[in-house]
């Protein structure tokens, strides 16, 4: 199935392309299956990043007694360690709009505005203090400054942003099995050009990887396949790609054959059923006993508000697609091993040694070029993109019972937002 | 005549200037004959350049079997030569929007995009294979990428922007001459800023080169005329400056006296109406053959889409002006002479030895400060810019003609576009 | 007081923050108090600068016969230098829209455009010859160049920017003591970032010195004091911060204490109420006699259109806030004394020796790093910002009174401009 049935009305199509052939079979602007995002109206507001999340904003020891200034979903929030605990505020000054992260700490547990002096409780945000205009100040506890609840996890310091209502435990939402499991991490996190969405559609499209990634160093002792045939499974908050078929070679009808194999790298299954989904290149050797016993339906999985887990036999590859504003976001890639003690050293020996570099680094880098040149909609979706389209509707579905708890709750209106 | 009595409301006149002196003799923004272009609506409207004509983009020697990107009325395109030929297509893969022009060749007479491999015939735009999505891809044949005439003329490559209509040839096109003799040429393409109008009405601009010019080197020996008396004549497709009479010394009453004579510089003629209208010092040497035959009623013409030509007694300098987008455009400059055999061989040592750095160089570089600098409307003109009023005409009055040849053909709708 | 009574209805708070603590304690964006600049339209409208007054432009050594462009209140002056007078016309050509100050002098007591050869009269603006339309052209003196007023004061060039009225005499606007006293001076002019309105704000705000300056090299030996109580006084069309205690010491409820001194800093007063309204560290040496017969009722003064006085016992710093647009403004700092003959000899070693560097230099960084960063509004004001909304009161009462003036006269219209 192309997605060629979709009843909305098509797009405008941009002028130039559209003016350019008019005879019917130039018309692509006007063809059938030619998207816009009016389906999922949620996600299409989402351009900002999902509001009710937890996100990872930096690495724990980046965070200092010395204020840093963070843009999350479009806010800008000072983030400060004070005693070991780190809190985060709206980092905009009320009194003159100067940002907080330009001034200091005159006094423990509070930040003091650079410009004037104000001085805020870290942990309720309450103007304690106004310097500059003494102690009887008449200001003093008439001003409280938006703050926002902080975790630390993963070695990275986590913010929630949310429409006013408590958050869920931040456990709730990492992957289940980096909480209930000891394990070792290497992570890189990369500010990064482009909207979170294109990123996270990027990471969880079915098709691309065997296509861009196969010039990766990182690919280059093991082909990828041509093609295979995909389902999309949910069990639980995930969607996982289940593949039931790997086709290693193919011959296109009056164009040609194409195979990504070559004589130096790994023989791939004869049958193309014969397919594994913990690692992408057929059945591998026998997977950690961590990894194993989550019995994962699929090798690449998705969940809100934009995580991907790729399961390899011995690994696990996380992306987390933080959203910076609309326009900008940052990758923040982790491996993770489950094993402890000191077999740890060789993880680390494996990861600095060129997991880092050619993983997080090089094949990691095509994703980005493709993230920063992604221009949709008007889009034209072909068969592998179910993966988009059911991630777009996990989103979708996963807001609407969102919204209705809020509204229920009475902290947002019941009406519709989008 | 200066051109004062366009019925036309006055434009508004900036706010800043307008606003300084109010007083009578300073009301220059509400001066009769200050100009917007709503005597030109089809030109004002060509921001970005007019369509239904062959551009050039690049030299031939620049397309490869590597693509590569050019915008041209505001339309990015990718030009990629396969098997000796150039084909041009829409550059935004319809899939997801990634330029076609990051992709690279899989099959012979096919380019891929980078991102997940489909795959486009580059003769007819269809798509040929979805090579991720396997050889029974249900989307192949359905989707058709717009593609762009190309022809390669005077060693560079053309493309045809249009509405749709079936393309008339390039040679109908080109300046007759370039057609129909042999000749050898050196040329220079430079991307530029500013709108190409500005660039074209400098081209053909009747009063600036004078004053402007004036200080080129390469005019160092050469003087230049104070003012002229000039006609616009129209012959075929072009229309000419035909100079009657020039004067080499002025004497403005109660300012002072003005001329560009030096004792280093060739002396012009004595009387006013000693005019050539090849070349722009006086009568020179005989002409060369080829352009005698022409009978050029005048030094400078100018034709659809923005082709200057100004006639020397034995070459001939032209400049093409590409509309890239609303903001830039290319400058193409090429010196013609009309020889063939050993003779080429003195025509590059003089076009390389000193042409293309005094002329296409530094003297041009004087008009590129111009066309970067020049922010009209509004506008007030005098009377050497009858030669911009007969250009804006021409431009006007082929348009309106092209246009209701298009909608008789059914191609555009009837009514007025503008 | 906090200004929290404003009867005006609250502005929309920024999307972010109000949403993201939507329960009581967190609703800062919907606290009273918070303002937008609706009470002072004129000061509102005024994002440009206000029209109808001197402003100095750049130093008179800065201006030769080389014509050179200047930018205020948004409008593009090109100002040059002939026979040692300066002249200012508008610097746009209104043949094509070509700066003038691209262009050269051709005759004496003219400007040419660089690009025709028009040739403006520098006093009257006329147009006296278009040079490469000879000495007949019909349009010489059809068209006038606006013009504007200058004067030469304090080794700088002021142009007058107004509405079409005749100006005022600039000495009428300069500060009264260096109209009337024998002065040397020491004088910096830096294009900076920011709304000239922030920068004035920040010039005359009773609270920042204290916190933001404390660092200050400048003070780096005296202290600064924690918090004033102060009136703003008017005489003339100066108002003053006029001190009635200095407290420099402070203690915080809940908090903690909080003070400037050091034991390398001088001593301050112990009474509160011991303080001097010449300089801000308590009664000093005995000031200059020019300086003392002002009998100055407080430190700091401003007046229209943004002069900034500040009074030390030997020496006044004035600060001018030149709007250059809406975005950018022309900080000119002045220090000047009050002395003459082989007495000014010390003043300039001190100036070049650290005044320029410590005070001009980075104690005012400090100022150009706040005006750069504040946002406002939104504001929340506290007690100390009753300077900044005298400071309002004063330039909309002002203005209300010139426009008033204007339209008796019939220069600009009787309806309210705002």
């Amino acid at each position: 199935m192309t997605h060629t049935a979709d009843p909305q009305p098509p797009a405008d199509a941009p002028v130039g392309t559209q003016r350019t052939k008019p005879v019917e079979k130039h018309r692509a602007g006007r063809l059938p299956g030619r998207q816009d995002w009016r389906s999922w109206p949620h996600y299409q507001a989402a351009k900002a990043g999902f509001r009710g999340y937890w996100y990872p904003v930096c690495f724990s020891n980046q965070v200092t007694g010395k204020p840093k200034q963070v843009t999350l979903l479009g806010e800008k929030i000072v983030i400060i360690r004070d005693q070991g605990r780190v809190y985060a505020l709206s980092d905009r000054c009320p009194h003159r709009g100067v940002p907080l992260s330009c001034g200091n700490q005159q006094f423990k547990g509070t930040l003091s505005c650079v410009y004037h002096g104000w001085t805020f409780d870290l942990d309720s945000g309450e103007l304690v203090a106004a310097i500059t205009d003494g102690p009887q100040s008449p200001i003093r506890g008439k001003v409280v400054q938006p703050t926002y609840d902080v975790e630390e996890r993963l070695g990275m310091v986590w913010i929630f942003v949310g429409d006013g209502e408590k958050p869920h435990p931040i456990d709730d939402q990492l992957p289940e099995e980096l909480v209930s499991n000891p394990a070792v991490l290497g992570a890189r996190i990369q500010p990064r050009e482009g909207n979170w969405r294109f990123a996270c559609e990027n990471g969880y499209d079915e098709g691309h990887a065997k296509f861009l990634h196969r010039t990766a160093l990182w690919r280059m002792f093991k082909p990828m396949p041509v093609w295979n045939i995909t389902q999309i499974v949910q069990r639980g908050r995930w969607i996982y790609r289940t593949q039931t078929e790997q086709h290693w070679d193919a011959d296109y009808p009056g164009v040609g054959t194409w195979t990504s194999r070559a004589w130096y790298k790994a023989k791939p299954p004869k049958d193309p059923k014969q397919v594994s989904n913990i690692g992408n290149t057929g059945p591998g050797k026998d997977p950690n006993p961590v990894i194993a016993a989550q019995e994962f339906p699929g090798f690449a999985s998705v969940s809100m508000p934009g995580v991907l887990r790729i399961v390899y036999p011995s690994f696990i590859h996380y992306e987390f697609y933080v959203p910076v504003d609309e326009n900008d976001h940052l990758y923040v890639g982790v491996l993770a091993e489950f094993r402890e003690g000191w077999k740890v050293l060789p993880f680390y020996a494996k990861y600095l040694g060129w997991v880092r570099w050619l993983f997080h680094g090089q094949f990691s880098g095509q994703d980005k070029w493709m993230v920063e040149v992604t221009d949709a909609p008007p889009e034209k979706l072909y068969r592998p993109d179910e993966s988009l389209l059911k991630w777009r509707k996990l989103a979708e579905d996963v807001t609407e019972e969102r919204l209705e708890k809020l509204a229920a709750d009475g902290i947002v209106p019941a009406e519709p937002r989008v």
